[in-house]
């Protein structure tokens, strides 16, 4: 059975305002992608956000986003891409200041919300922005969902890509999601995301919507930290992963391999 | 003749906002101080200050300032001195993610504006965020006025320290500036400045408002881009040093030596 | 027995981020203090606010803080009155403008946080803070703990003002606040909150914490919403309040007598 | 011949930086629309503007933007509509608090920037913002270019609507704009300014690049105060309307009649 990073976006709090359980959320994860400032995050939330992974010994990656608190990163933003590149120069190199203070390696990046979903869709977009990450560190995995703009682009440019897998999310048979508030989009039950997981892990495929078995080449199984039952599903999957003969391997130990 | 070096603060503009000459300033300068984008500067802004100190050589600072773009950083902040050296590891690091990106050092740093007036005040502010500059990186020069709680705790923690000189403010006889608002505080005669300059770097004195000589031991002269005629005070010094047999030497190469 | 209103503080949320439970509080209370958008609230959550203030007949207040959404309001800032002044008819401009679409009177104001305590300290602050809520409005009611600048500026000025009762926190013999942090200075036990606000309004005195009594003039008791428990203590204390004979009557309505 | 009103945008400046010379433009126009903090503009600038307008008995209006001071407005955002509602509601109420304190009032609104092109393509956008507008305060005029959503949304929505010609813009037969970047789009020559001017006031109508003429029912004209030579085009402008026989009579005075 295939080993798999579980990955979880974390300090997404902004001064006293908090978002999730990241303790908790570090005990159970591999590998966690660290908002930066711009959608969310401050610095002493990625100072502390910092010490727990390197106190788990979890993966430590930058959330890039919009400079968009109000909005969390999900609104669409028209940024000319070379300053937009810019942005994720500047919240790499804020996040990797607190790495670097904490003697603990930036291992990845990943894209957030709306820069995610439009980066995903366009090459002209993803490019730049992947050049910005690969002048600031060409040894940084680049963590996305397959068979997007971002992947192809990475993969061009060279650069370490890992894929993640939407354990909650039904897909459809040409590999593209499920769209949310389709019938069956997001899976709700526990039992069922544990299959789905273990299938995957066991064969390398799913089950499409429509019965189809899909391959699904992933390194990362990606999961929301901010909904209820979170924590607990996500120590079932490691349980699961691991009766079931899998190992919870982070994206550098699986890069170093 | 002493060497000196050129100092001023750079990359001051947000936006569409801009301030002062950044290029013109940089052709004539041997280190600049550039906002991070918490009192003034933004990540395109960075990212062109880095191109241009690269360019000409300039030795690469950060100017870390208060969160507080709207009073350019000049506004007292009682901010928690742990939270605070976030706030310095989070500037050092931005900037340091273009200069990384951009293949140039970053030299030094110094603090802005009311956050440097507290630092320079009280040694319970200025230990900590010193602390997480040495964090940072301990190789960091410390730039700073003489004689305050920044040297001091600077130097006690063993870091770099470069004093700089205000070349057209008057000293007390006790080393302290004649406030702004006292009878001669700032000297506005071009010839004044440089004779002041000039005498400095000759004898490692100054003469203080009652005529006294101060000894000033300092690395480097500050200079403000964003008054009028700045730039050719800048271009006037830098010829009467060099030819009173002087050298322009930017806070490392004199680290260097 | 006197009536008395129930004041608490509100729409402190920011984009999606969430903090006390607004619309359980609106139920429980007769005046409220919204968020304008500096230290706390943005235009969606001041728009909500107002909607709930008028679907349960509460007094909206405009709660006036500085420009620090990371610091909550609560870190000093040392901005030019002048300049402070602005921001606090910025702020209550912007808070009319939700309760001139929703045709619901604003009734009252007050200042939050550190504004609040360094506007209490010195009245060379208070005085020009007031001035601009009196150009704004001078029928605004300034709400505010009693015996400080801001009550002292605010009577001066000819303006209304409504002290404020701290319900849960022990007074010293001289009518000044125990610090937090001293011996009994939070009272925990509901009861004793209880019997303290019945005291209050029967009496029109409280015990000191040396047991002195002293008389206390307020017109409204200033709650917590966002502590645990907070809503079932409001709520019991609007029960003994009314079953003792008193009146829940929010600010306006005592005004308005 | 008609009478026209001179219309300018404002306060575009923030904290320490400046835009443009309101002042000198504020003596020679008779509409201003002031940006209200979120694109641009500060609560000392919109107190200063609004002193300004009334010194100069110039009307003052809002310029509404989106939250984006980095891009001065002119990025375009995908925020849901009922939300930037919301934020149109808070613009308008933020600066009518300035004018009414200053006991000015407040005659007129418009869109800036990204926000003001796609209220103008889209109704579905236009309505809710212009219904936002009127839940404030129905008097309000709305000030657009011609011939777009805004303009037909605010009709239908029974507004007062006044349309504005961009002077130094060359216009195509079917009353669009030549796109900036086509040849002839911007018409430099201030000669050529003024003829058109004079002939659309004489005439009502004004040629199109192909020769075509082309009525056009405005009552203002936008010009632009921060390019080199705004101040003395401005200033020619209103010699010559004055000279052939024209009066500048600002947006409220036009209602008015």
């Amino acid at each position: 059975m295939r080993s798999i990073d579980l990955n979880a976006d974390l300090g997404e709090g902004f001064g006293d305002y908090t978002l999730g359980d990241d303790a908790g959320l570090m005990a159970l994860i591999s590998s966690a992608n660290v908002a930066c400032g711009f959608h969310a995050g401050d610095a002493t939330i990625m100072a502390r956000s910092v010490a727990l992974a390197k106190q788990h010994g979890v993966d430590l990656g930058a959330h890039v986003g919009f400079p968009d608190l109000q909005g969390f990163g999900r609104r669409r933003m028209q940024i000319d891409p070379a300053r937009l590149a810019h942005d994720v120069t500047y919240q790499l190199g804020a996040l990797s200041g607190f790495a670097r203070a904490a003697h603990y390696p930036l291992t990845h990046m990943s894209f957030h919300g709306a820069l995610g979903n439009m980066a995903a869709e366009e090459e002209a977009l993803a490019r730049p922005l992947l050049q910005a990450v690969q002048a600031f560190d060409p040894a940084l995995i680049i963590s996305t969902t397959p068979g997007n703009a971002v992947e192809r682009c990475a993969r061009e440019l060279g650069l370490h890509v890992a894929c993640t897998f939407l354990a909650d999310r039904a897909f459809q048979a040409n590999g593209l999601l499920v769209p949310r508030g389709g019938a069956g989009a997001v899976i709700h039950d526990v039992e069922e995301v544990s299959r789905r997981v273990i299938d995957l892990l066991t064969t390398g495929s799913i089950t499409a919507i429509d019965g189809t078995r899909l391959p699904m080449n992933v390194s990362s199984i990606l999961l929301h930290g901010d909904t209820p039952g979170a924590l607990a599903l996500i120590a079932r999957l490691r349980r699961d992963i691991q009766a079931n003969g899998g190992e919870i391997r982070s994206l550098s130990q699986q890069k170093a391999r």
